[in-house]
């Protein structure tokens, strides 16, 4: 019998148990599940006779040792920031390692360590880190086989509120972490376009957008994406004039979240005074000029320029920030509180799906002629469970452990899913689970 | 005699060694001076009897004991981040020290066992911090002493070039660190006006303007100074309904200098790629839209909304930021590249004179009335060696240590100007130097 030891049985989580468990007879494996809290672990694994849950912390140096001890593989669905400490038990211990996340520089350190072992440590496995590598290099490695050559390489991703269920004016809930959503595009955001180095800071982020329509999902803005010139070097595109990768939201979200970027209410660097008794209207009006004969509306409308009556004014007076209703967070940074209020207006009612959005768009030049290659994929969470993101992010993770444990990966060391052998079989077996990139040329 | 030991003789340090050597022989002083540099401080002591010049670095543990081993007092005019290794090396050495920099974290932590060791170790002596709190706190207190409440206390303060040698359109050059100037105001500004907190992110900083004048040095644009909520401790002022600190520039710099805000251009958390082949005009491009169809020029007008024939574009067309030259700098943060083309630009030429203003504005209530006070006080330097800069920082310094080893300071601990004991002798010696607050009620 295989060990299969998956540390962390959090929202991301429930297809990844699903599927393993699903193929635990077969395959004669026993899913050893470690989190904090039980309670949800014991939900998602429903009886299984091959699944134990134990209690698990991470700052537990025994506990993690000997829970890595005598594993085939670990699994690391942990906040990535501890994937270095469970990749270090695991190199000791001499076992495989599989994580959803970016190779860490810890873990890239230890690179030359896990290959003499002979051990595998696959990362990047989810939907972004994972798919996105994988859906990419698959037509990328096509268009050098064919002697194309890339000059440009355009990939965005989007977590969004399946059409059906999209009832607010931001057309917008939470599907993933709330406080990254809230943090997202913080820095500076790097793409190179023909050549040219472009750098947007954060504060014209949501100023500068694209726009796209994906299969027959309808329109998404686009908004630039972090850091895109390192994948250049991610998917061996060195040298490539154009390297763009984005977010997608609904129309009419950036431009309305660009308010609380300009007030300076996603700032998470600081905690305001007497946050505890300040309402939503005295948080709006920290950020705007003192002037006690208007009120926090006008001197809002006024400051950025807004149409007192149109659509950015409507989403921010649904979402409450106007009220007088207490804040009631002890200590609170501005990103913090922000957070808290769309917590309670974002969230996914009973019955609501998510949708996952990604596109790629490849321009490469083959015999003296531009050919383009779109390809996109969209897909709808099952339930609140089976999500989307649930889906995208442990489905290709437990396909790599499936790989792994029967022996098909003739690899060692730290790896990501940009090379065939690994994204062939994961994307070939994706489509049964209705991730499918339809491509257009 | 005493042994004076002086860490570090850079720009701020001429009148400070100017005074001790010139007090020297009627105290019966030695002025030991430590740089890396000994060139500098041998041109300053002008072979003086009563100094002499050491060469110093501070990762030289041996030699900063066998250095403060002996010392009356130890003044650190290094860098602010050196400074807990003297205090520490001092306090085990049981020497006093001054510096004119804010208390660190590290010297709080100190604070009980200087007290316990009998030392005295005095901070924030220089111009800002220090002439600002001294003078302040001059004014608050005898408001206290005469019943008033104060309900008001704004502070400004600017290096500046003088007047009569102020010739470009920024009215600008650099007499601080050039550095410090290009990153002024990152992070976010914080005050209270009228009982309401107050924060302006970096990118509305140059946005958010207020004006005076001062004395008869003509008009001054104000913009917010980071935290002005901590001087409220440091002032005994808890409970203020309005307190702001903010610094000085001439009318129309801040809505320039707020074009390389809104670019991303005072960026110095990333480098940029092939910054040693980029032109300045490439690098204004970096943060404008790609549209080869439009020079940069235009693309920045529309980007900003600026005036081509304006004053903006003036400033800037002035400074180079258009011209084909090379940044010729390796791995540059923007910050870097824009810092070396204003160091070219904004340098002091021969003859220059420096000038530093500061103005505080105290609104009071006494016996039912409110009351004001605007001191203002405006210094311009010698020459480009005494600089108003260097007179501010190290004059202050120079008596505060000619009281500690006169025996006239009373104390022990930890401690910055804002009590009488020090404001009052300081203050009244500073008078005959020229640094002297005209109050207008």
């Amino acid at each position: 019998m295989k060990r299969i030891v998956l540390l962390g049985a959090g929202l991301s989580s429930t297809n990844l148990i699903k599927y393993l468990l699903d193929h635990s007879e077969i395959h004669n494996w026993h899913l050893a599940i470690g989190d904090l809290d039980t309670a949800t672990a014991l939900r998602k694994v429903k009886g299984h006779p091959r699944a134990s849950v134990f209690q698990f912390n991470i700052f537990d140096d025994n506990l993690l040792k000997t829970t890595v001890a005598g594993a085939d593989v670990v699994i690391s669905f942990l906040p990535a920031a501890f994937h270095p400490r469970v990749a270090a038990a695991c190199l000791e211990a001499r076992v495989n390692m599989v994580t959803a996340s970016y190779v860490s520089k810890e873990m890239k350190l230890m690179a030359d360590d896990i290959r003499a072992a002979g051990l595998l440590f696959l990362n990047e496995l989810g939907v972004d880190p994972g798919i996105d590598h994988m859906s990419a290099m698959q037509v990328i490695d096509r268009i050098r086989a064919m002697g194309g050559k890339m000059v440009s390489f355009k990939s965005n991703t989007g977590g969004l509120i399946a059409q059906e269920y999209d009832n607010n004016p931001w057309h917008y809930k939470f599907t993933w972490n709330p406080r990254n959503v809230v943090l997202a595009g913080q820095g500076v955001s790097q793409f190179i376009r023909n050549g040219k180095y472009k750098c947007i800071p954060y504060h014209k982020l949501f100023d500068r957008l694209l726009y796209t329509t994906v299969l027959d999902y309808g329109e998404f803005e686009i908004y630039p994406n972090r850091d895109s010139l390192k994948y250049r070097e991610t998917y061996n595109l060195q040298g490539i004039p154009t390297m763009f990768r984005g977010t997608m939201r609904r129309p009419g979200y950036c431009e309305a979240w660009n308010v609380f970027v300009q007030l300076g209410a996603t700032d998470d660097t600081y905690t305001l005074e007497d946050s505890m008794n300040m309402s939503y209207r005295d948080f709006i009006n920290v950020f705007l000029r003192y002037d006690p004969e208007k009120p926090v509306e006008q001197k809002l409308c006024e400051y950025l320029d807004l149409d007192p009556d149109g659509e950015i004014m409507q989403k921010l007076t649904w979402l409450g920030v106007f009220e007088n209703r207490k804040v009631g967070m002890p200590n609170a940074t501005p990103a913090q509180i922000l957070q808290k209020l769309l917590e309670e207006k974002w969230a996914l009612e009973p019955g609501d799906k998510d949708m996952l959005v990604m596109q790629h768009e490849f321009i490469y030049e083959l015999g003296g002629e531009e050919k383009k290659i779109t390809s996109s994929m969209a897909i709808i969470g099952k339930d609140q469970e089976e999500t989307a993101m649930s889906i995208t992010v442990g489905t290709p993770v437990a396909i790599a452990v499936k790989l792994l444990l029967t022996g098909k990966l003739n690899l060692t060391g730290v790896h990501t899913p940009v090379i065939p052998e690994l994204y062939n079989p994961i994307l070939e077996e994706l489509k049964t689970f209705g991730i499918r990139f339809v491509e257009e040329s």
